[in-house]
């Protein structure tokens, strides 16, 4: 069966300091479900990505909780979880659930609330998606994610000012999106000049703390000219990096990029936008060779020569990140994986703005979850 | 599609000091499919059901560490989470996965550890499932149930021992059951002298806080004879009684029941063995009468006369809880509504040795997540 996208909306991400968790879910929820023009009657499941709640609000049961903020009455409603990830397999949970054909329109609800929170309690949580073995080792997702980033640099040419590059890219693509967190332009300067976080990954390195919500109406009903999901595909790997045979790729990332584009019927090539899971510079240098956009060990200088930039868009590769990423636009990791799919939709129906890319007619999105324990990948076509 | 139940197993629950997490989730994944007579290869989807692990030990990502612990290489794999009701919805979502077409084989794997945790740190953690506003007042969840009790004793003639009646029947039932929990009957007098709780409940009303861990692998092969899942339905309400127009029955039960008959086909007279969600006593009798089983304010005294006990079977009316139910085989949170299922395959497959029922021809699955915030209605067929 065919699974449409009628609705798509997100929240500006940021530290909104004014909104509460439930202020979110109710722009996020009420928008989408009005964008689908249907009524809430009309809603006949719910899916909740989140993470953190639990750990940092002691507030779990959050499929019931959405249905209450937006009045859907006795509406089945699930919360779905694997860490950053958490919003990428809501999407692919609702879409599931529609495959099934036992629900008609499905809302998929993507939220983090996290700026109310000391930093040191946030780094404490999101260590909930790493091992028992790597959170006593006293790690960080810095300190993980600089591991790859190190393995990488040992095995390849490349320069951490071809890291920088994907930091200027996405917070340049940022200043053209209203939503974004940052909305400033910065330099590969400005990025190596940033402090040291975990070596070699700089303050600009790293993606923000952020708070935001998105949502989508996934549903049955097929009219032309309406975006579809052609690929919905999840895989994991070892939760703890130890237990990898590779630390310069990601295999879940391998493994539901080949079942994605399978499922789709189309190569890497023919799509021309993607949103990817750039939690770190190093990660989306990393997606960029698993999704097979470019070979192994030549992401970084491709990225820094600008070929998948919306300033020097063209046939061969995509534009990525054209929202401005993890990086720049924020990361309210339940919300992520679900504005990824917000922003290609709006992609592909032509209401990007300043971002629209030439070349929307097949788009991917990229979720990660932990260090590539887990992958979602979605495929969208109008 | 039909939804058959290829695979079923249960660990013992109780007090499991020296076993982990991932020594249950090891125990419940390998004897699940090993039960299915599949291989480790042929499981092509991991549904998990949780609701503490991250509140408790800041371990989140439980579909990745399934998938490590079990061996399961890349297999997609999804946490699903609604309070209780956790294990009853990764059943859910493992039906709609098969459903999809989009799977062939899913495990589904519920699992809690609790008891290596203060009693306060899990009482608080318990109050996840809650309101803010509820949390804020300084309720628990015996609180929540008493003040469900209470609204039932104004409204109905109703007395302390036919709660108790409750626990009397359930625990004796488990002391049949080689994995429960609590393997001692008890009288109504014991449960009348318990020490009180939150009043009307005592100690012996109340569930206990257990670990362990159940597991099923669902399946599209359906062979003549196999256990199939003929109806799966969820519904939410206010995730807050403020909420509710009514105290004295839970609408997500009536709601889930409603269409899980319509699914499947039957009428409640035809189910002839049960496994309900009996956090505490007062939580059966609501449940006997929101699905149906016996008019509204009747069920305290029907219970009481042993309708729905394995000592007094009858074509009328289900055997209830033949496992001992939440109250004395135990309450792992995110287990219990996979546990549910399990309990009724193998009543179905004539294989519950002590406590088989004879009329083992239909059978229901009750789960609910919080105070009825959300529930889960499971029915199945040989």
């Amino acid at each position: 069966m065919t699974v449409s996208i009628l609705g798509a909306y997100t929240t500006k991400f940021g530290e909104l300091w004014e909104r509460s968790l439930t202020d979110l879910i109710s722009e996020a929820g009420k928008a989408a479900i009005a964008d689908a023009g249907l009524s809430k009657k009309q809603i006949d499941a719910v899916f909740v990505g989140n993470m953190l709640s639990g750990v940092l609000h002691n507030q779990e049961h959050l499929g019931a909780l959405v249905t209450s903020v937006l009045g859907l009455g006795n509406c089945p409603a699930v919360k779905v979880e694997g860490a950053c990830a958490s919003g990428g397999l809501a999407v692919h949970n609702g879409y599931l659930a529609i495959q099934s054909g036992q629900y008609d329109n499905a809302l998929v609800l993507g939220v983090e609330k996290m700026s109310d929170y000391k930093p040191e309690e946030v780094t404490y949580a999101l260590m909930a998606a790493a091992s028992e073995e790597e959170r006593e080792a006293g790690l960080t997702f810095p300190g993980l994610y600089a591991l790859l980033a190190n393995a990488y640099f040992q095995k390849y040419q490349i320069t951490e000012k071809q890291l920088a590059a994907v930091a200027v890219k996405n917070h340049y693509h940022a200043t053209l999106n209203g939503k974004a967190h940052f909305k400033k332009a910065i330099s590969i300067d400005d990025v190596l000049k940033s402090p040291g976080v975990a070596d070699p990954l700089k303050l600009l390195d790293c993606s923000p703390i952020s708070d935001g919500a998105s949502a989508l109406v996934l549903s049955r009903q097929n009219q032309p000219g309406t975006v579809t999901i052609t690929a919905s595909s999840v895989a994991t790997d070892s939760l703890s990096l130890t237990g990898r045979a590779d630390l310069t790729s990601l295999a879940a990332t391998k493994a539901a990029a080949r079942k994605a584009y399978q499922q789709a019927g189309v190569g890497v090539t023919e799509i021309g936008v993607m949103e990817i899971h750039d939690c770190f510079t190093i990660a989306e240098i990393l997606a960029m060779e698993d999704l097979g956009v470019f070979a192994a060990g030549e992401a970084g200088r491709k990225i820094a020569a600008g070929l998948t930039s919306l300033t020097k868009q063209n046939k061969k590769y995509p534009v990525v990140n054209p929202s401005g990423g993890l990086k720049a636009s924020g990361h309210p990791v339940g919300a992520t994986g679900v504005k990824q799919v917000v922003e290609l939709t709006n992609q592909l129906r032509s209401r990007a703005g300043k971002q629209q890319v030439d070349r929307a007619n097949l788009a991917l999105t990229h979720n990660v979850g932990g260090t590539g324990g887990t992958a979602a990948i979605h495929i969208l076509q109008k």
